[in-house]
């Protein structure tokens, strides 16, 4: 076995991975990624879209945002669509300054990677066997397989997990050192990929008798939908035809909307969860994004969150380089998990509003309509959901 | 039996009832308020005791509002506290030139029944077997047996239905005519009144781990408590000591806090439920208040709807005697309904957000503080919650 050795070995280059390490690299930190995936994979990934005011300003400030300003879509509002009509969240008047960028997550990881390669940055694609080692202890290792069959041993300071739900890092913590959180929702989300122009300007969160469906889009060609399917409902279930019926039937609410449809290049079914382990911290180990935490989509919360956690981590981890102080390493988890509990709530707060609960008797559909009726018609409310749709600033003080 | 006659026949001399009569004597509309209790029984029953901005507005406009601007006691503020904090609401920065008044039910009860005697109006106290007859024709009636066991036929054009929850004019309104809407909450309230001055010039809802708490007040001398209890409590298991001991528990969770204690003049058990019936309104028979729905009362909401509905249903009289058109008296029931359902769900969400469930798993309590970390924190979300507590104006948007 060929041993090697780097400051922070990151396991997993999406977003969290492969930002943590430009990052890191920025401030004069050495990191390896490794990735059981091919770097076509991962740049295909159709996963999330929405990226926070907070998630643009870090990409641009780390000098990976050219491409983004230039083909993001900056978004100034979301409509709410239920009882026949359409209701909008006007970002520019109820938070201004702030809105959201659509642009794909497998965008932001292309842009990463290229930003990677070019500062001759080290990821490894195509790993197998991955194994953590000795984290409670100084001196902590990676093990695994390179794409060309060699062992390797990856010496390092500090180990960030950011291999997402399935990932390994989470899973190698010892029994007992982890409290876990989780909520599964009665319903699962298929998401569709479609090359034609998206039928408006904007999101639209339609809720119907029918279920949820969500109307979004990736470029000015491509559109994305969603719809609330049951939770053990099979891609078999649902051929194209019937997708777009039941897109119409949920999104044709209104008058004068009219969806258009075209191919569709991609489908999937998502569990929707909400999921948390605190801390998210092992000794060495730092988990960020998916591997510590999981919420429901609807929020547009996890690629943001996995941002935030980086933000943290390179910060906690330039200071201990820096001065030898541990204390934002100490804080890291803390630190993490009030902006995660506040998305939790949120997405958690988003999901209840705007799908249909088989469970949910007359009382509760009465409820939750009355609460959209005061989502759109209170500034108040209707700010609640635009400042926490377009992310709260870092520093807010509601994360102190 | 005797026959009399008046214009509007009104079942229940509680606020809604006693509301109604004077209102609508001050227009020329003349009525006749049944009531199966005694006076002195009506005049000292405890009840509800925050007043909204627009309900005291509407009891000064009546002309009933002297008393209640010299002794009731307007409040700025309220706080919440939890996790060994408190965290004041502040109207006066949130909801600028808006607040509530401290004010017993009982006090209002005994301002209008002298303002409705002073007018020489008529309320017949300790009536018995009253029915409503012909409710669906153009010519009502009510039948009683009076305080000197007359048996009287009142003939009139229009009853109104303000005899509460348990009263008999709801249950006259044939099956299959009304929805109905419930929620049954998995606890109940003991309240407690007690001669002794309030240990905090502000009412405090206190959420913890043994349950909510809400220390509130009537009086600068009296004091009002309630405790989350078991749905099935009985007052046999709550001496007065133990009474103490709880409210010391779920208040004495700050620094600096003392709360006094004092001789318990009085405590009762209140179910927590939510109910609306829709439509408010049969024939010539319109529900007001509790009779129509009932709110968990965390929200303090329950008089303060049944003052709404009556000046609903004032201006529809009025316009209807005026002009003949039955337009208003037709959208009554919509009209109100509006503010009902907004009323439900934020009592809901006051109840939801402080009282502990059984059945919340580890999960649930942890989106719990999130929420209140979040409501404490965010000046929309401090907002949402003094905007509905201090009520929102009759006129506001959200119930167009």
């Amino acid at each position: 076995m060929r041993t090697e050795r780097t400051q922070v070995a990151i396991v997993g280059a999406g977003p969290a991975g492969l930002l943590l390490s430009h990052l890191l690299h920025r401030r004069g930190i050495t990191s390896v990624v490794l990735e059981i995936r091919s770097r076509d994979y991962v740049e295909k990934r159709v996963r999330a879209g929405v990226l926070e005011q907070g998630t643009v300003d870090t990409l641009i400030e780390a000098g990976v945002g050219e491409r983004l300003q230039r083909e993001g879509m900056p978004h100034h509002g979301i409509e709410l669509r239920y009882g026949g009509q359409g209701h909008r969240i006007a970002f520019e008047k109820l938070v201004p300054g702030r809105c959201i960028t659509v642009y794909g997550q497998q965008e932001v990881v292309k842009d990463l990677i290229a930003a990677r390669l070019a500062d001759a940055g080290r990821i490894e694609f195509e790993v197998s066997d991955v194994a953590v080692h000795d984290v409670d202890s100084p001196a902590p290792s990676v093990t695994y397989t390179d794409s060309h069959g060699r062992d390797v041993r990856l010496e390092c300071d500090v180990i960030a997990g950011c291999d997402g739900f399935h990932g390994v890092t989470r899973r190698s913590i010892p029994e007992g050192v982890l409290t876990v959180y989780e909520r599964d929702y009665p319903f699962a989300w298929l998401g569709v990929l479609a090359r034609v122009a998206p039928s408006s300007q904007e999101l639209i969160y339609s809720r119907t008798e029918r279920g949820f469906a969500l109307h979004s889009m990736r470029t000015p060609q491509i559109s994305r939908f969603y719809l609330q399917v049951a939770p053990d409902e099979t891609l078999e279930a649902w051929p194209d035809e019937r997708i777009w019926a039941e897109l119409k039937a949920r999104l044709e609410t209104v008058e004068g909307f009219t969806l258009q449809t075209g191919p569709i290049l991609e489908k999937g079914i998502t569990p929707m969860r909400s999921f948390v382990v605190e801390p998210m911290q092992y000794g060495r180990l730092y988990l960020a994004g998916d591997a510590a935490h999981i919420v429901p989509p609807t929020g547009a919360k996890g690629l943001n969150l996995a941002v935030a956690d980086v933000r943290v981590l390179t910060n906690a981890l330039v200071s201990w380089y820096r001065t030898g102080s541990t204390e934002l390493l100490e804080r890291y988890s803390a630190d993490c998990l009030k902006r995660v509990w506040r998305a939790q709530h949120f997405s958690w707060w988003m999901t209840t509003l705007l799908h249909t609960f088989d469970s949910d008797d007359a009382f509760g559909r009465r409820l939750q309509l009355s609460h959209l009726d005061y989502v759109t018609g209170s500034e108040a409310a209707a700010t609640t959901l635009a400042e926490n749709y377009v992310g709260l600033p870092f520093e807010s003080a509601l994360y102190d």
